[in-house]
């Protein structure tokens, strides 16, 4: 990435030969050569089979050593966000993404300047922004942390008053992702509480001193709307969690430029696992009461999360960075059309309704292409859609995990290409016997 | 380290040539391969240089494109505990420490078996503590954390009653690492609150039934000291942080074996950076409440930092798995007795005292070989002994830090060798000067 081609001391005879490097990077091409049958993984830090060769670990739904064994009353899995559609373009840059850690890379507490935050990676993160225009980051702070989920939190500490009297009131818009709940409850700080849907809070007076933090995920999960934060008054903060905001999921109108602004590396480049998130903050204040926040908690993010970060950053800039892009879009898009086809014969099921839209990347109107089917059971006795699915061997999540009604189900559309070729075959057999 | 060696499909004319890894491998071998004058190190997401080269990243009083320039009137840097001293370990083992993460590395939120936590890297922590025998592992749970920060704060959530009539109280013994006081009271929880030293609480009834939550460093930080908890009681539950209980810094009488333990990479492999912490725990209530603290603050740790600990003690295990504590040892036994020497011809500075004591681990009495140097200023006048040090060019940690006395600083002694010379040169100049 960094480093432009090694200089002649390394070259033998016109070709590189590695040396201490020799055995990770063996290692790591005989691991991937394994080949899982298309139908899962082998991975560096797997359980180990006849104390050599790590075992395949199967797509859900597929067994055997080499899982090659697909199991037909298996159920579709569209459960969690595991962002495994991304993972054919990684394999697609293998060599670009790969990087070699030494046994010695970065052992002290901070980067060179002090602080638990690489600069350089600040540097790419404002130029992936530049590049989607999905959010404006001239003369704001960025800081990182464990994945969006650390953030999230910090951001709460962040614009609470320090004052046990008058704690802030942390609210959010059903259907809304679950953590915003739970984690500000499982905190149980003096300074907020949870205090529900912001429903319950149109008509405070503008006079109002509480101060008031709303969430807004816009794209929202589960529902993938353009949202805006509803509660009105002088002492309102919100935090935009613009995980989805990305032009693999949702056109952009124009550049995000809200004063509180949190993204994940997992809807960017799909990597969940390595718990990296950022926020582009206004102001100067909540910035450093979220650098504390992130250093007492873990003092900072891993420094290979961050190596890692910046790796599948510069693949994802190289040349005009619209590639990932265009990846990302393609597949979700094929995913939607067929799913919306699918439902098209049906009455019992329907999906959000989302509309085509000016893309300010694609400098065009786009078609939706959200991350995840928010399914409504249309019968009046299917007042448990998510029974209704289950039972045709489809697990999704119930509506009320996000504080929505149980006649809605969220089905994740951004898993691997093999559970969503099962969650279609299990929602046309559905469709087709209720016909 | 799990792989042995890759099948003969990858070996072409008896030599092994690297296909989509040689990119990430040569990168690492150029940056390792620039000199920087053995005061300093550049690395793979260090700042660029003339668009190709990453700088050099100097140690503290070096500087220069080449960090050749010693700075003669530059201050010891002995404050913070970055664990460089044993960077020269991995550099010898530059091969086997090595780890090539592929750009679809383990994408998903969770391991095969939908945990946050690598059960591989759980069996080698396992093996660690039974090869240094400094803790009981057996029929334990094992978790990790970001860093052990990070689960310092679980503990005291996991073991707060959920009662905000009646909140734990959360105590130490001063001089201690003062993140137990900070992160409690930056988190101001209802469920609990710091309470101030342990002195202050040495006279509860024993029928109270508050539930206090002592913080018990072992051997301690800063004083290097093996200490037990104080406070009685039928509701007192403990926190044992055994960061540095280790061979590296202190005889192992046996294995400990309290109800939760918390340990830390940085002061086993020093690696400080890769926040990578677990904690040794008893009760299974305990284990799942901190689970869901993990997973609701960070959805657990970055699976890079996972993966490059597996490696790390992949290495540390080998053979007997003796040689990294052996390293550790002769090194800072080394540093313990010269800081002693100079500092015995002075009767204005003293060290803390410890004493010789029999190692369970190299099977004999062994010399003390602390993290740190605890100094006090026994001169009547130096009421403040980090002015006097600083004076002398000589930057550590004032004893208020710890919550005691002024007449104490803390001096790191775990940093770079560089470091550590100029500390000794800057104690003797000052030595000398007062005879």
């Amino acid at each position: 990435m960094i480093v432009s081609s090694a200089s002649n001391l390394f070259v033998v005879g016109g070709e590189w030969k590695p040396s201490w490097t020799a055995g990770a990077a063996e290692e790591a091409e005989a691991v991937a050569a394994i080949p899982c049958s298309g139908h899962g993984r082998a991975y560096l830090d797997g359980l180990v089979l006849n104390g050599h060769e790590p075992v395949c670990e199967c797509n859900p739904c597929y067994s055997g050593s080499d899982c090659s064994k697909l199991s037909s009353d298996c159920a579709a899995n569209a459960g969690s966000g595991d962002p495994y559609f991304l993972e054919p373009f990684w394999m697609k840059h293998a060599a670009s993404s790969a990087v070699l850690v030494s046994g010695w890379h970065r052992m002290g507490y901070s980067y060179s300047d002090g602080t638990y935050i690489s600069e350089l990676l600040v540097q790419y993160i404002r130029k992936l922004h530049e590049t989607a225009g999905n959010a404006v980051t001239e003369g704001k702070y960025i800081i990182f942390g464990g994945g969006s989920t650390q953030l999230l939190s910090a951001a709460v500490y962040a614009l609470s008053p320090n004052s046990s009297v008058s704690p802030a009131k942390v609210v959010a818009t059903a259907p809304y992702y679950s953590v915003y709940r739970t984690q500000t409850q499982f905190f149980n700080s003096r300074d907020f509480s949870y205090e529900g849907d912001t429903t319950l809070w149109k008509n405070i007076s503008k006079n109002d001193n509480t101060r008031f933090i709303e969430f807004v995920t816009s794209p929202n999960n589960p529902d993938g709307k353009l949202t805006k934060g509803l509660v009105q008054g002088s002492n309102v903060k919100t935090i935009y969690d613009r995980a989805y905001y990305w032009p693999h999921f949702t056109a952009i109108p124009s550049p995000a430029d809200e004063d509180l602004m949190v993204f994940t590396i997992s809807k960017l480049t799909g990597h969940a696992g390595t718990r990296f998130g950022w926020a582009i903050i206004k102001d100067e204040e909540v910035y450093e009461k979220m650098l504390d926040y992130v250093g007492l908690n873990t003092m900072g993010i891993s420094r290979e999360a961050q190596l890692r970060a910046l790796k599948l950053f510069d693949v994802a800039v190289e040349g005009e960075g619209r590639e990932i892009f265009e990846f990302g879009y393609t597949t979700m898009r094929d995913r939607w059309m067929r799913l919306k086809q699918v439902l098209s014969k049906s009455s019992r099921f329907s999906l959000q309704k989302l509309s085509s839209q000016y893309c300010s990347f694609f400098k065009r109107d786009r078609d939706p292409t959200p991350a995840y089917a928010w399914v409504k059971c249309e019968r009046q006795q299917d007042k448990n859609c998510n029974d209704v699915l289950v039972a045709a061997g489809i697990n999704g999540r119930q509506g009320s995990v996000y504080s929505a009604d149980n006649r809605y189900v969220r089905l994740s559309l951004i898993r691997s290409q093999d559970d969503f070729e099962i969650l279609i075959n299990k929602l046309k057999t559905l469709v087709a016997k209720d016909q």
